[in-house]
């Protein structure tokens, strides 16, 4: 196999399915990509879970493929000059050549190579690369750090007529994103892994006017923009009924200053070390909601101006949840629904963008 | 004690006494930031080796001191808005508030805090705070890491006459860098700690047109510049006799592009893992100078044109020290001494600003 790229198409297509090389593997294969050369030149990593294939821009003067470790091939082409690339594979022997700058390194047999698996299915659904983006950015902070429920650490993405919903829970929240969708299409709930999510979003992007189709096929999702597929296997069983949840009954509406309320919590969580559970208590009277936290290392108090309707009420909580879903509404006012001290809260919209549910935790009142 | 700050101005001084608060200690009291007011407000941190001393604007409402924990009241400080903020001290109780914002934190005992020691000299040298970042930037990379060797840890200021003369050694390489005075001073030679030096040039603006002043005692070494004070103690001992090291004997001599040169060296390295001591090996034959390296990962090799006057020689050298050492001058062009294979090679310029010797390393040569 000989090819020749520029640095820049090459370095591109070599970021984008980086993100499927595992960071710890058994099998060395796997720590490769693998660059294949027939009518075009693709290159692809797969991790089992994970895979991305992207085609590049390049010259083929012989056909072939070749499996290089990903990292070593990144940190080379990186630094070399910008300009014209020679990739040369001879019997796993590679030479990369770059003006007078020359590397022979060792490759892997690409007969080894796990290849993507082929998805049989015309059923997708195309949304625009910003909007994907963002929900994932807007949903994947409240799925579960651990695998003790498998289901916790994906997100479901649910398609029903023409919404497609996105929903991710911990077990303390929910975080649901309703997006409108162009078409109608058929019914289908999956559950998607969120480190799937968490690469294509780094992969994506974003562009607004660009689309982002979405195949789904028994066991697979499979995402195709620009030059690139992205196949990730599901995570079987079904999803927690969150409608059940999700009440819209409340005692207290609160609306307030979203920036004003997200300031003051990030400052209170100064007076929490990392391993502990002091909750930020919120205490509600008239048009005056103010702001407490008391931990070993001090405590802080601070009152914002809010606009109540409903009952006075006094909550407490978990102030790092309220920091996660304060941060990804761009609102710039927001509501918060109550029922009493031990129910939920929500924070929505009035169009049904978005829901962000959050338990409220226990709390004693120091004087 | 109660003062008021703008938000700015006591961040800024929070951030320059900061860098000498201990990562680590037995003591919390040196984890402390000290703030007094007396005519005027000054903050100080000491680890005993280092402190810092900044003076800082403010309203003083009432005289007195505050010890305070020095990570914390940084992270309040930086949270709140960009106001006016009132530090409220009582019985070591402090009350940090700002607009709506109100903190309650405990401090510490102020009289246990180590005082900076006074040092009596009038003895003093001056230089540009751009020129003092600058050469320490330009030496700090070849001190010793460890402190096998305490005097390898620091850097030998030497004054003689009318120049200052900065040396830094680990027993593989020598760097040493001079700068003409404006004035004639009395000759001094003191070794300061390599950490000193980093913090300071950490916290130095770096203003060309702005100067600083470095007063010597018998056991420390001060720096005074714009409203702040650093005072370190000195390493004892005789610094290396490091004239008798250095010579202007040679039997080759090349001048080369130094972007050309690093740029190669610098990918050599992607071939070298950080436990393996892999040699760049030189090649320098006529107007060539052939640059290889061979390692279990792979090998690469490469040309430049050299001007070349003197023996042909083939020398080998720890790439990662070229790369120090080529990276802190900004000559367009460098001329590189050699003598043979076995003998220091030294980088040097014609006005005797700037010499970088290097240790080269046995190679064997692999066909």
């Amino acid at each position: 196999m000989k090819l020749t790229f520029l640095k820049s198409d090459l370095l591109n297509a070599i970021n984008i399915t980086l993100k499927a090389v595992p960071s710890k593997t058994t099998m060395p294969i796997l720590e490769c990509l693998l660059i294949e050369a027939d009518d075009e030149i693709k290159i692809t990593a797969n991790d089992m879970e994970l895979a991305i294939e992207t085609k590049v821009k390049g010259n083929i003067l012989e056909k072939g493929s070749a499996a290089i470790d990903a990292k070593l091939f990144s940190e080379i082409i990186r630094k070399l000059p910008d300009s014209e690339i020679v990739i040369d594979e001879k019997n796993e022997n590679i030479t990369i050549s770059c003006e007078k700058a020359n590397f022979n390194i060792s490759g892997r047999r690409s007969d080894d190579f796990v290849h993507m698996p082929a998805i049989e299915t015309e059923e997708h659904i195309c949304v625009s690369q910003f909007t994907l983006k963002e929900i994932i950015r807007q949903t994947i902070f409240s799925i579960a750090p651990n695998e003790n429920n498998k289901l916790m650490t994906g997100e479901l993405f649910e398609v029903k007529d023409d919404n497609l919903k996105v929903v991710s829970l911990d077990g303390h929240r929910i975080s649901i994103r309703n997006v409108q969708l162009k078409e109608h299409y058929e019914n289908r709930k999956v559950v998607v892994p969120g480190k799937t999510l968490m690469e294509i979003s780094r992969i994506l992007p974003g562009d607004a006017d660009k689309d982002v189709m979405i195949f789904f096929s028994k066991n697979h999702i499979l995402f195709q923009f620009d030059q690139t597929l992205v196949l990730s296997r599901l995570i079987e069983g079904e999803y927690f009924k969150i409608d059940q949840m999700i009440s819209s009954d409340f005692e207290t509406k609160i609306t307030v200053n979203k920036r004003e309320l997200l300031d003051s919590i990030e400052r209170s969580v100064l007076l929490v070390r990392e391993s502990d559970k002091k909750p930020i208590i919120i205490n509600i009277k008239d048009s005056n909601m103010e702001l407490s936290l008391n931990s070993m290392i001090g405590s802080m108090r601070e009152d914002i101006l809010v606009r109540h309707t409903g009952k006075d009420i006094m909550i407490g909580f978990n102030p790092r949840f309220m920091i996660d879903a304060l941060r990804v509404i761009d609102d710039e006012e927001i509501s918060v629904y109550m029922v009493n001290s031990k129910a939920p809260c929500f924070i929505r919209d009035d169009e049904g963008k978005y829901i962000y549910l959050i338990l409220p935790v226990n709390f004693t009142v120091s004087h």
